[in-house]
Formats: C-alpha cells, structure tokens, sequence
C-alpha cells in the first residue's frame, strides 16, 4: 500500500508505459500564443487578466489533448501563471485538474523554499491539504513540486512529510541549467566537492526514507541538461535519485548531453522540453495547427531521446 | 527623478517618517484567525476556498487599520495566501493593494528564483508589468520581493531590471534565520569565507548600480536575526545594503540580537515580526480585540527597537 503509493514508483511506471521519460513543459507566457487564438478570448470577461488566463487554460488543454498519450508527464511553471495574478493561478489549478484527468502527472515548476513553518504552507498548497472550515481539503494537488535547498534541510522536511502522506514527489535545485549558474554552484567548497556535488549530497541524503520499489526515491534532483560533465558526477553520487533535467531543446541541451543523467537501467531521469514543443508553431505561418505541430514535437523528441538511449545501449522497452 | 524612484531611499524616508525600522509579517494562516470572524465568512461563498480568502483579506485590513500610522512596511508571506489557492492569491493582491492606499511600502516574501527567462515573468508579476492584449499593465505591484540566489546573477538580473525601471527593490536571501540553515550556508568554502559570506558578497555587487541618494542599494539582504555574529560579518562587508531581519520575536531573535544589523547611522535594517504581532490576541482570552493586541504589539516593538538603539547609541531621530 505505502509502497504503491510512492511517487517515483508512480513515475517509472507511467515512464515505462509511454516507453518515454521526457516532459513537456507548459510555460505558457500569454505572450506567445498565437494571436488567431488570443482573440478569442479578448473581451469575453470583465477582466482583461481573466480573459488572458482563460486563452492560457484553453491553450494549455490544446496541447495536453495533443500530448496526453505520447509523454508520462507535464511541468508547470509557476511563473507564466503567477504573471497573470491570481486569474493566472486559476489557470494553473485548472491546467493541472485537467492533465490528470488525461492520465499524467503533474510537475508544479514553483522552486518553493523558505522556514520550516512556512514551508508547511507551500506544501499544504501544492502536494498536501489545508484545512478549511475542518475540512481537509487539497489545493492545487500537483503530483510534485520543484524546492530550493538553500535554507537546508528544515525547509524540505515539510515537504517531505507530505511526499510520504499523500504519495508526492520533490525535485530540489542541485546543478540548474542556465548558463549563468556557475557562479554560484560551481564555487570550490572547503571539503574539495563544488556546491553543487554538496547540496547533491544532502538531496541523496534527505532522499533515503522515501525510496521505492523500483529503488527510486520520491526526493529527486534539478540537473541541467547543459552541463553533462556536472552531470556525470552527480549520477555516480547520487545513483538513488531521479534527475529532472531542464534545458534539453531551446536551452540548446542535446539527446546526447542528457545520457550522463540515467543509470544502466535506462532510468533515472525525465528531461524535460517546454518552448520547442508548445510554441513549435513558430515561424512555420500555420498558426491554426499549432497542437499539430507539438504533437510532431514531442514524437520528434521521444524518438530523439531513444536514439540516444539505444546508442547508449540502455534502451529498456525492446 | 530616477533618484527619487530609488526603492531604497522610498523605504528610509518611510522608516524616518514613521521613526521606526519595523516591519509587519502578514503572514495570515487562516488557520490561527479568531473562530468567531471567521464564522462570519463561513458559507459567504460558494466555495470554501473562496470564503477562507475573504476571511484572510478582512482580517488583514482590521491589522492594517490598526497598525498603519506605526511601522513603515508591511510583509505577505505567499505561502499563506497559496495554501488557500487561487482565491489566496486574490486575498494577497488585494491585501496588497489596500496596504498601499494605507501608505505603507509591501514586500512580497516570494523567494522566488529560476533561470533568466524565468525570472522575467516572475519579475513582470511582482515588481514589473505583463503585457495583457496590447497594454502594460501591473499585476500584485509591490514595493519589494525577496529572492533566491542559488542561480547566479543570470537568475536574479530580470529583478534588478524591473527595479530600476519600476522603482522597486529585492532582498536576496543571504543568512536566513531558521535553526537549519546552517546545514548549507555556514559550510566553508575554498577562499576561506563561508557560503552566507560568498553569497552576501554577490548581492552587494549586484547592487551597486542600484545605490540611492542615502547611499543604500535597492538590492538588499535577508540577513537572520538569530544569528547575530553572522549579521556582524555581514553588516561589515555590505555596508551598503539594506538587510530584512526576519527571526525577531517568535522565532526567538531580541533587539539586541539584531542590534549588528544596523549601521553607525541607525540606518541598514528593517526587522520583521509576524504571529507576535498579527497573532498576539492568543492567550488573551478577548479575540474580539485582536487587532488592538497587534497595534499594542507593533508599538511594544517599535519601543524594544528604540531602546536597544539608543542603547547602541545609534538612535537617528532624537
């Protein structure tokens, strides 16, 4: 029973269905989807952020329905919804309402951190339950959310906790994909490891009571696509812990630089692509089938991703 | 002009006028508001989600009444305005926007942190604007929002932009105030300096192009006040920036403990208090007077601050 509902058994199984650990991304800026669609929605609410956040709801359903079947799971991000204020958090809840229904999880991309205490807000908001009048009530009911480490353990306990009570997942922040996280992470710490191969270690670490059947935990790790040699070391430290891998795609991370993110058993990692394949539409002057084209996207990248997989030779679903 | 927008010089002429460098955490669980207001909004709604928001919202403005005249700032904690959902999010702007019609400044304790492109839509929801079919508009425009560095500059550039078109400020969370935090931030790193240390080094020099007329950057720290030899370290090597001392009160810090915050002007810091002031009718047996608990409240700190300044003999408005 607890074991049925660990979160990154949940995972593999639905990876192992599709034959297919990538993700799509629904960073749904208002601002790039296409204008023919936009104008729908244009004064069809009082509320100029309403109308907006409903052509992103609407938007987002287009490509779930296009998506469902191909992928085992979708990421929100937080901050495209957060831009629209609390109309564009609506879309957010509904978006995630209605990728479960077509069968996938759900990733709330939110990099949620702070003290312990508040951090139990965060948690009740997005993986538990808040109590409401006594009633114990989920909120938005993401299977997973993305956490920065940076206040230490105290501030992912919460988390945790409710990653075991309602069968959830964490991703925390370890190596992030952009260039520009050098700066921080790659700093020398006195033990001779880099930043980010000590926060790599206290995620493993912090991940160890939640391991599944599989030999998963439901603690998992941010590892950029970007960097593949960061890559390479963290997955030998850390071979328990499931790899979210941004930057695979626009960010300019390749099938090839995300194969230092799995294990021999063809598993450990879910990379994620979220421009290239919501907005592929652009630039091909065929707005009107832009669900098409992501569809074409995603296809494109499972079988990017198996090639590389089979190269590597731990393609498991021959 | 552009001085005038500098968010740092807007927060010491607020600090001056009302005399006191105080803050007030509206960190509204709805769980802890009195039983008998919220009964009023039971059933108000259709939803309960909807209801618990209103009860959040009302409560808020019966504290902003009663403490307004006295402290510079107020400080919503997302997390609690999550955990309610969508309509939370709603009870936040609103919250928001009538602390503003009260004249006083609002951070947003977010946290929030993620890749450039990211952080820009983040950016456009707090500090910013979003373009919504055609026109710029402000979404929760608040004064201020703390942020994560764990992403280098790159993470934290599209903030500083929007600060310095928008006359907003961030705090970046360098030295946080939980017990746990020293599990990673006090970790020594290669150069000698500890991880709080290289990362207060960072925000100050992200700052210096933000530095106002009174010589404090519009970038400033969140910098615990239960650490207080941590704060002495950091007052020395970021002499111009402003910390935000969360810890005081519940959590535990004195007004001598965050004393090293401060600089020989009597300037450098605003302290925070949250349940010790919106909460401080518990116990007291007269809930139907809790928001004259927290104007008693906020005028006992505004007292423990003057004394031990005077104490320090850094009082600035004798």
């Amino acid at each position: 029973m607890a074991l049925k509902n660990n979160f990154a058994d949940r995972l593999i199984a639905e990876i192992d269905k599709k034959q297919n650990p990538s993700v799509v991304g629904l960073d749904t800026s208002f601002a790039k989807i296409p204008d023919f669609f936009k104008k729908d929605f244009m004064g069809s609410y009082e509320l100029a952020f309403q109308s907006a956040s409903q052509a992103v709801y609407e938007f987002n359903k287009k490509i779930i329905d296009a998506i469902y079947d191909i992928v085992p799971c979708v990421k929100l991000q937080l901050a495209y919804y957060e831009e629209l204020g609390d109309y564009g958090m609506e879309a957010f809840r509904k978006t995630a309402y209605y990728a479960k229904t077509r069968g996938l999880l759900v990733i709330a991309d939110a990099k949620r951190n702070d003290i312990g205490t508040t951090c139990k807000a965060y948690s009740s908001a997005f993986l538990g339950e808040t109590n409401i009048f006594g009633t114990q009530r989920s909120v938005f009911d993401t299977d997973c959310l993305t956490v920065n480490g940076y206040l230490g353990y105290e501030g992912v306990e919460p988390f945790i906790n409710d990653c075991e009570a309602f069968g959830k997942g964490i991703f925390v922040l370890v190596k992030t994909s952009n260039p520009g996280s050098q700066e921080f992470q790659c700093l020398d710490t006195a033990s001779g490891l880099k930043i980010y191969q000590v926060m790599g270690n206290l995620v493993a670490e912090w991940g160890k009571s939640l391991v599944g059947e599989e030999g998963y935990s439901s603690v998992g790790a941010v590892v950029g696509a970007t960097f593949p040699e960061e890559a390479k070391v963290l997955r030998s430290a850390m071979p328990n812990t499931v790899f979210l891998v941004p930057g695979y795609g626009a960010q300019g991370g390749t099938a090839d630089d995300v194969m230092p993110c799995f294990n021999r058993d063809g598993l450990g990692a879910i990379v994620n692509s979220s421009r290239k394949i919501i907005f592929a539409f652009q630039g091909k002057n065929d707005d009107n089938n832009f669900a098409d084209y992501a569809r074409q996207a995603a296809i494109d990248m499972r079988e990017d991703l198996r090639k590389a997989l089979i190269k590597e030779d731990i393609y498991r679903w021959n």
